[in-house]
């Protein structure tokens, strides 16, 4: 947003951040978004499904099932566990499932990741009202732009506060997915971002548990359940993200409203998303992406390295700095212990890489302390430079910046349906796995849904 | 909390609130509770299923209830309804029914409402696993204390930031009340803390809305889930409460952490609450009780009144000053318009005073224009001075103060079963309501819930 268009808090209302996503949201048509970012919108969901897929035996999921689907019947499916449940309780273990390898997409706009709530309360929503394949990617595209847009005008002070924007921003994006699904008009969406505004939650420090992942499915459900409400007429503020003691003045220091498409010529927020390869936090990716190519280019292993100092942005320090991880999932967040894991070779895509045993593996442990992390503002937010003091002598330099989205599609689809084949292979096997993949490319011919969840079901 | 007991932020790490608070909930034991504070659980109890039953006719309820238990089977009662839904709905539906009509108890250390939060958890839960009585009574005590204990901790920051205390602080008293119920150990009651703080949420800008008592219906499900997943090992972080990032710093600004009983003989906070006796906003009662009386001993009516002026503490001003209601809800945080209804004599403890038809009548809407607030720091939080300039040119002046827990348990019990009956009886008919009345009054000793909850439902 530019200067210009920034109000003045004193003597403006505020903008009507609210009305203006809601009426996006309702004038948005399947036919009006562009062959390429109904491509990007299948890419997300590809990649969703295979992280969801993957995640079928964690504990957390297990645990949610047993909590709440004991009994196995409902109308929607639990992606990847061969049963059912009803509509809420899809959408949540579905999103909790989805982010509990952390292996998901980012955003830049939305600070977090944008599929893991508004891709489970559409496609729960989507099956439970037998919508075509058109109108949930077209659900869930507004889904994403609602999140994204809503993040960017946070930028990072609400992340910066504690807040886990995945979790918060996605409690929006599920509400207008959902919305858009049923048609809503422009003042029911509104009342379902109220709503929603008044469920969003979810606090960093909680980051390395079973509890950020809950964050994703709380969002999912939460934001479903905000527009299955105000479709009932369920009443809320229509002006709740910006009015006085609303979600921006109470949880976004910094806010900066506007409208959703300053630019209504830019990409779609959907097209900007960028994928993971990595099975950690996204902000530790340029890190293992220099080393790893330091590694490469100059052939050496751990043990040459007597020192490494990664430069990156003061904001990791509350994300992905775990000083002394003990578990698989505190990897994760451990850009040190990660960065070891990289400069000896074992392979940051694959999850078994992260056990609990390369955790506590003494080396690892020992070689972490040769790790230092230097907080620098002149590297770009997902950027890391990378430097090695070898035990030679030599200093190697390096940098990567996973901060761009794609530009040829055809690579990345690629890529994903690699990545997807890997996670989702071993859990519903390569035959399914091939048909679940056909599916999504070919999603938007689809009448409804039928196809796609029994094959990811 | 004294000066001496503060921590010092800079030098001392906090004060560690999450595992004292579970350690204290841990260790409660039914049969360590005194008589007084059992009989301060059944007042609280019985007030909570009046308000509840008798709004069993809002839209609100209706709209939870298709959404949420359109089956009719599950364990679990819904209040005043005729039905049953399963564990997780029942809190939700039932939790929000009793906050519908915003006339359940207040309590000052919370910054509002104990009961619609702690009370659904704990009571839908011990249906569900058949809990005696006084495990019930135990756990909303337990539940209510922590709500309370976390609420004075955070003070007026957490309220005046744009938090509805209720809900927020509603959604750790669920969790404690179901993790005691359940016998969880201290690490799991804390992990259950640690989900919750992820999990609370909810906007003053929504009072006057429907969602205000969502808040508290998510608050109780939302708790009820955190204790649910904490028992089967779902894990969060242990000091939630009071680490960097959790929820004193992200959410309460000024917060003061300390043990949840700094004097362990003092009374327990279900000791401490207040009663309504008007169906408005609590914030509303003084300057209710004081009009009442200076109408009443100076037998004035509304067009004596020239100009009143409420005399209030300026946080209400965000709370309870909704200057022109359109809607019978939105009376309730309208305290001028309340202050002209009382001075014409419209009975503000009955429900149908709080009609659409009342807000918008021009008459009203007329003499409210003549009610000015002064905002003054130097009046009680809860108390209020009014002054009344009449046509005949006398000036009146009045003061109440609805802040003090009452003292004669026998009186609070006859007043509260003659509003719980005005109440209940149009729902349940008078024998039923006579029943639900002796079963709260002897539900310490009952072995589970079942005549309880057939009397409610």
């Amino acid at each position: 947003m530019s200067i210009a268009e920034r109000q003045d808090p004193a003597s403006l209302p505020p903008f009507p951040v609210t009305a203006d996503m809601a009426g996006w949201v309702v004038q948005l048509r399947s036919e009006d978004i562009s062959p390429q970012a109904m491509i990007w919108a299948k890419h997300a969901l590809l990649d969703w499904f295979g992280v969801t897929i993957a995640a079928a035996d964690e504990p957390l999921v297990r645990m949610l099932v047993e909590e709440l689907a004991g009994s196995e019947d409902g109308s929607c499916s639990l992606v990847g566990l061969g049963r059912r449940a009803g509509l809420h309780d899809a959408a949540l273990i579905n999103g909790a499932a989805s982010h509990a390898l952390d292996y998901d997409d980012v955003n830049r706009r939305l600070h977090g990741h944008p599929t893991v709530c508004a891709a489970p309360a559409a496609l729960a929503l989507g099956e439970f009202v037998k919508a075509s394949g058109r109108d949930v990617l077209a659900a869930f595209i507004a889904g994403t732009e609602v999140a994204c847009a809503l993040g960017e005008m946070c930028d990072e002070g609400h992340y910066e506060a504690g807040y886990h924007a995945t979790g918060t921003m996605g409690t929006f994006g599920a509400a207008a997915a959902a919305a858009q699904i049923m048609g809503l008009d422009a003042p029911a969406t509104a009342r379902a971002l109220g709503i929603a505004a008044s469920e969003a939650a979810g606090l960093k420090c909680n980051f390395g548990t079973m509890t950020k992942p809950l964050h994703a499915g709380k969002a999912a459900v939460d934001g479903l359940l905000a527009a299955r409400l105000a479709a009932r007429g369920f009443t809320a503020r229509e002006d709740a993200v910006e009015t006085r003691q609303g979600f921006a003045d109470v949880l976004a220091p910094g806010f900066e409203g506007g409208p959703i498409r300053p630019d209504p010529a830019a990409p779609l927020a959907v097209e900007q998303n960028l994928f993971k390869y990595h099975a950690a936090c996204y902000l530790t990716h340029s890190s293992l992406e220099a080393l790893g190519a330091l590694k490469r280019d100059h052939g050496i292993g751990l043990d040459d390295v007597a020192s490494a100092t990664l430069h990156i942005r003061p904001t990791h320090f509350s994300v992905c700095c775990i000083p002394a991880p003990t578990t698989g999932l505190e990897i994760k967040f451990s850009i040190a212990h990660l960065a070891v894991l990289a400069l000896d070779g074992v392979d940051t895509a694959a999850l078994a890489s992260y056990s609990d045993a390369n955790a506590n593996d003494p080396r690892y442990v020992a070689a972490r302390e040769r790790v230092r992390l230097d907080a620098r503002q002149d590297v770009d937010r997902l950027a890391a430079v990378v430097t090695l003091e070898l035990t030679d002598g030599r200093t190697l330099t390096g940098e990567a910046d996973v901060g761009m989205p794609a530009d040829d599609l055809d690579a990345q689809w690629g890529k994903l349906t690699a990545k997807f084949r890997a996670l989702a292979g071993p859990v519903i096997g390569d035959a399914r796995s091939d048909a679940l993949i056909e599916t999504v490319a070919t999603l938007d011919d689809q009448p409804d849904l039928t196809r796609l969840m029994e094959a990811a079901r």
